[in-house]
């Protein structure tokens, strides 16, 4: 290989740090952050001209909501602490009231246990236990350890479904999780990989609830506030508008190409951007095949966020949370999103998988059209005239392609997962997909950048 | 969207065709052949100093050899019409004497039958014959469209073993077609694409025979000579070295930029790279979210090829015919290259699917240690001193990254698949793996690039 670090390449270079961190979400805002306050001398390079990544403003009839990630479960301290920092009130997911199951074309109201028939609820109870069985064989940070990784992640959760559930309703009810949870079909991801989620996330309770729940709470102003604080004081450590094309390493550093031709070297590299991303860069040398397999191997999900806006939150006088959840509808999750002073009334939701890839391909009007028979069907006439219809299709976003994040099929954690958050030499991987508590949430990215940053400085 | 063939932009252009063809292995070939003997002004676009893709010439002791695809099957007549238009002569893969067969440690030569106990060779037959009759359901052209497709497209190849065959030889045997076949694990194909394969082979009588199958021949000179012939017909309409990072359109046409910044531009746009490859490019407008979420999902197998020189071809001495199985082994699957005057003797074999994976990590002295320890287990202490190895790691090779095809995992077929073959704008999509005949292999690559160039033809 190359000596890079000889005297002329050096020239070429605009700076060196001690540490490169490439993407600004919240994995590599708190990779850089940590650094910092180790004075290490860093730099962050986003690619966008926002920090934030999979968080993003965005404004519905005046008020600012998230266009990205949003929730801030019970059980996420290290979000908890930013938000803490950055004086940002956690104010908790509205659920006074009924939700709403659609289910064979049927709307049902419902309190804590979904309107199914019994042999259904049984299958149901089945299954969350079944789960939370199972998930307890998973080591953690090594769930291709587990005894029947193998089995399990030669399985798509379909199958697991078609082979452990007989009635329609509990069926349909378990893809809804997967739908719901990682924005893909149930055939497109292995049972281990849903496991090994389902463990990071506490199990399937915690995860789909709001109060004591990965839904608990909201940011006043938005997710996206937070990351902007923690931006806010890194200051000029970060420059955007950078893409990264090209990682050079070798014995005695890194060196990073912009998409503009610029050089930046550094002793080590944080790469804190999704797996599909990490799969366009040139790697010289270039990565392990195991890593390399790994990056190729991790799709993101697809998903399409959707806010409706109301003259007032109608369904609240109705007695209802504006909770839905539709089996084999379009717009299949739905929540209250309606702002404090209650001046007008807001839905947000998510159209989710196979939904959302062919809703990629109309236009926003025909969306909206959809979106709203959808809401007339769950919550009446009322829904019929929003008077504002926004919405963002992550797989059409340059610098995400999609969400919530990347998803493995069948054999992929088995074969290639321990190349996961490996380091390769001088560059070290973050993200929320390389998380070992909370993987595709910001809490899993916080954590993430954390690790890397402590791996750099040897802690 | 920008109106890009207005003036200023026109005269960036290094030139404009008709047709660009982005990647020259057989299908960009064949599709730059036919519109050129059609009277469209072609340019051919190649990253690469050579043509061939995923065809590649290779030299082990003094011989020339193929260090990528080789063998050239009895259906494939378009193969077959390149190599009489190019004067090379094909010649049978040498299968005279037994092959060899290791299982759970033990070798045993065998004829016809591979020498499995009753059982078991009742379950090979068996699941020949499901394959035969489920594969018969998938309609040409549209496999997503069978009336199991969700279903069988949820199952991972490995699940159907385990659901539909009880003996170890039947099962290990199973999973060595898709291992022999694809690069791959069995967890990692999904069973409906598994039968689209199969019914694109002819069933897997015909895809893992030599005589009157897939294996039948080989190219006197190496099958990259047929290539070559073919490029050198084009002449200068090929241009190396031009790795394509861009592909822009409008109503009027596409614009091309390579990683030098060159600019070129056509009416219409052939792009004839793997998939694994074409998802790094940036489409202006993106892709629908159904293709880029495809070219996200059909990552690479992983193969290395192999060649062993002895001083003589030993086995042949033996009765032997030097095809060898190995059931659990690292170099699991072995034929016979020796050249015509016997003057030395070479085998040639992949190491594929986790084992490449493993093996892609260690030195090509660890590798050779490896595989000549096989050799010697398949044909005893003769195998010992090879007087040359050599091998080719494909995950390593930046323009293919791997091999023999773009494989998909479950659910992809069912929800992607439509998008496979589909034209998006003025940009027509071939390469093996959008084939509906002999995906995966130069015959398919051939059929691809006719298709596509008949596209831009009318045809």
């Amino acid at each position: 290989m190359v000596e890079m670090r000889q005297e002329n390449k050096k020239n070429q270079e605009r700076c060196f740090v001690d540490t490169i961190i490439v993407g600004a979400g919240f994995a590599g805002l708190k990779a850089a952050e940590t650094l910092k306050e180790k004075g290490q001398k860093i730099l962050l390079l986003e690619a966008q001209d926002r920090v934030g990544g999979r968080c993003k403003a965005g404004k519905i009839a005046g008020n600012v909501v998230d266009f990205g990630g949003q929730w801030i479960g019970a059980h996420h301290p290290l979000f908890r602490e930013e938000a803490a920092k950055a004086g940002i009130e956690l104010y908790p997911q509205y659920e006074e009231g009924k939700s709403l199951l659609s289910f064979k074309g049927k709307v049902k109201k419902f309190g804590l246990i979904p309107p199914f028939n019994p042999f259904a609820l049984c299958e149901i109870a089945l299954f969350i236990y079944l789960w939370g069985r199972d998930l307890k064989q998973i080591p953690k940070n090594q769930p291709w350890k587990a005894k029947k990784a193998e089995k399990w992640d030669s399985i798509s959760f379909e199958s697991w479904v078609m082979s452990h559930l007989r009635t329609k309703g509990a069926r349909e009810f378990a893809r809804a999780v997967v739908n719901g949870l990682f924005c893909v079909e149930a055939s497109e991801m292995s049972y281990l990989y849903f496991l090994e989620c389902m463990r990071q996330g506490r199990g399937m309770k915690v995860m789909m609830a709001a109060s004591g729940g990965a839904q608990q709470d909201k940011a006043r102003g938005g997710a996206w506030s937070v990351a902007k604080a923690m931006a806010d004081r890194l200051g000029n450590k970060i420059r955007f508008q950078q893409p990264v094309v090209k990682i050079m390493q070798d014995e005695s550093g890194i060196q990073v190409t912009t998409k503009a031709g610029e050089i930046y070297g550094a002793k080590k590299l944080i790469l804190a951007i999704p797996p599909v991303l990490a799969a366009k860069l040139i790697f010289e040398p270039k990565l392990p095949s195991q890593k390399q397999g790994l990056l190729r191997r991790m799709p993101m999900g697809n998903v399409i966020k959707v806010h409706v806006a109301y003259e007032r939150p109608f369904w609240r006088e109705k007695g209802l949370s504006g909770e839905a959840i539709g089996l084999g509808l379009h717009f299949a999750t739905v929540y209250d999103q309606t702002p404090k002073d209650e001046e007008i009334g807001i839905l947000v939701g998510v159209i989710e998988g196979k939904y959302a890839v062919k809703m990629s391909q109309m236009s926003q009007e025909e969306r909206r059209q959809i979106v709203v028979k959808d809401l007339v069907h769950y919550f009446g006439e009322q829904a019929k005239n929003p008077i504002e219809y926004v919405d963002c299709d992550w797989a059409k976003e340059e610098w995400a392609e999609g969400g919530y994040a990347g998803c493995m099929a069948t054999g992929v954690l088995s074969l290639y997962g321990e190349a996961l958050g490996r380091k390769e030499g001088h560059i070290h991987f973050a993200g929320t997909e390389t998380a070992t508590e909370w993987t595709g949430y910001f809490e899993g990215a916080l954590q993430s950048g954390l690790r890397a940053a402590n791996e750099i400085l040897g802690n």
